[in-house]
């Protein structure tokens, strides 16, 4: 088993965007060769690739593959392309602040180039160096958020945050990957994630393959563990970050609500590229994902025919309910982020 | 589709236990017919039927099979032979309080019965009275219960507590059936409750077979609906209820937690024979069943090979968060309870 935390899950290599294919996952270890930002938009709507920072470096790099592609084009030209391409790769995921973000920031450096500049080559090392970035974020927060991890810790962890969620490391992961590295004996609890069970399939993966001892629970079983003493830390990843709500995977709420009933320490681990904390910002849009999601597993179909389903993929869980954010620039508290917004700008390039 | 309300989960017919064997919902309505008390053990362990009053009165009939097949023993004898099937079908769920309740009243009556009367007929009618009696508290559960429900409520409940968890009818679905039959316009939200699936097999199964509205949402989206408004009123039933907790399966904490942080009011629907309100009672144990109920779906892994999973059956949740009982001698605020706990002193036959 090749260990996951030396992996990338999505790389411009040749001009083309390699990423791992997340569906086949736990059975099958297989990469996916794109070459067309359409293929990237239908990878992250079909969920090849998902995870709010992976989503962000892959959509990135479809804005490099529509450059790439227009590179014969004028100027103004190719700028129209990148603004097509901007449109359906933004439109893949609703919810991923990231994704709205990356996308913004190609289209940013390209219509910031200077005159004459090949923007092709400016997008494809703009997106090269966000790659790097990222995973210079997760190692980042795998150091801010280890020190909040004590030897003996069980942590709890919901959905997948780890390499797969990134472009290596993770985010609610990466303090647990480096808190191991620094000796520290942890054992992290992953909740299986329904409906489409990225903590089951990817979580346990990516832990089993980096040696760290995971035990699986239905959603359902957390307060249960909580209660019972056996969570000593809960941290989690986000989607997307405002100054009112966390938009993370759909049972999120509840985790942070038992969290709070039984005073466990409640973490969100996400870099600066999911915060939009602009005080005008409007609602964060939940996306509504297919309902066989709910009613199949694995092609088999569980409730009897006719029934209905609602499948909403997210959910908000309020700021008051966080103990901290675990970011790439250090720890900070939702009181401290409400005070000073300017602690989390998003990087623009 | 026969209607689930007009059926029958359990019944004594021709001196046998016949049980639906609800592990073939929601593809196929089959019976079992069941002859020896070591058969009923092996079906409650298995889960051939559950709920905790449908477990109830399942046990109290494999004493009755028990009774009938040491008929022609002396008094002791048969005392003795009924004693050795009260510890088998006790030791088969160790969390439901109606097992232990139900077997308890059997034998009580048994060693009451005076001197000289036909122990097996005894026990026998005994039984069946039981199984009428359970029926009744539905009925009586339902008619208190839907006077708290309002015309246009969308509700939501847990794991299967209709016909299925109930000689007929139900605990916390009966409040739904009355409120439907009187005419309110009502909705119902089903968990599909992992890990054993029994929201989304047989509670839409029995809501649609009664043409009840019903959407199936997983365990982790009951947040994010209470949170936005899309849930009035939440009924669970229950497996064990003390003067601090309410057992019930595994996930009804966190709703309790959703429900109490979003003012919806969070009912939870049982028969007196649910209750163990004495002052010195022991914690609940709670059951931990087999892992591979969550490794496995439908016969198909989940996770890769070698991940461990812990499942435990049910949680507790603190008598605090709930707003009120509803039983078949009425509705009781905990506070209500524990003032007057002899309100819900269970019958002993």
């Amino acid at each position: 088993m090749r260990r996951m935390s030396e992996l990338r899950t999505v790389e411009w290599v040749h001009g083309h965007v390699k990423m791992i294919d997340q569906t086949r996952l736990p059975n099958r270890l297989e990469y996916v060769t794109l070459t067309d930002y359409r293929q990237v938009s239908k990878a992250i709507k079909g969920m090849v690739v998902r995870g709010a920072p992976a989503i962000g470096v892959a959509a990135a790099m479809g804005m490099a593959l529509a450059a790439k592609a227009n590179r014969a084009k004028s100027r103004n030209g190719l700028l129209k392309a990148l603004e097509v391409a901007a449109e359906s790769l933004k439109s893949s995921r609703p919810t991923a602040q990231n994704l709205f973000w990356a996308v913004d920031r190609v289209l940013r450096q390209a219509r910031d180039a200077p005159p004459g500049s090949d923007l092709a080559e400016v997008v494809i090392a703009e997106v090269k160096k966000m790659a790097e970035e990222d995973v210079n974020a997760s190692v980042s927060m795998g150091r801010f958020g280890a020190a909040l991890i004590r030897d003996g810790d069980q942590v709890l962890t919901h959905c997948n945050t780890g390499t797969l969620a990134t472009v290596n490391y993770g985010t609610a992961l990466a303090p647990i990957r480096t808190a191991v590295r620094e000796g520290k004996r942890v054992r992290v609890v992953a909740t299986e994630t329904r409906p489409r069970l990225q903590g089951a399939k990817l979580t346990t993966y990516e832990l089993l393959s980096d040696k760290i001892p995971v035990t699986l629970v239905v959603d359902g079983a957390v307060g249960y563990l909580m209660k019972s003493g056996m969570i000593q830390r809960a941290i989690v990843g986000a989607d997307h970050i405002t100054t009112s709500f966390v938009a993370n995977k759909v049972g999120t709420y509840l985790i942070a609500l038992a969290a709070k009933a039984n005073n466990v320490p409640f973490y969100v681990a996400a870099p600066s590229s999911t915060f939009d904390l602009r005080a005008e910002k409007a609602d964060i849009k939940i996306e509504e994902r297919d309902p066989k999601e709910v009613t199949f597993v694995n092609g088999r179909r569980i409730p009897p025919r006719g029934v209905v389903a609602y499948n909403p993929a997210f959910d908000l869980t309020p700021l008051e309910l966080v103990t901290a954010f675990i970011t790439e620039r250090g720890v900070f508290t939702p009181e401290g982020l409400k005070a000073d917004p300017s602690l989390l700008q998003p990087d623009v390039g």
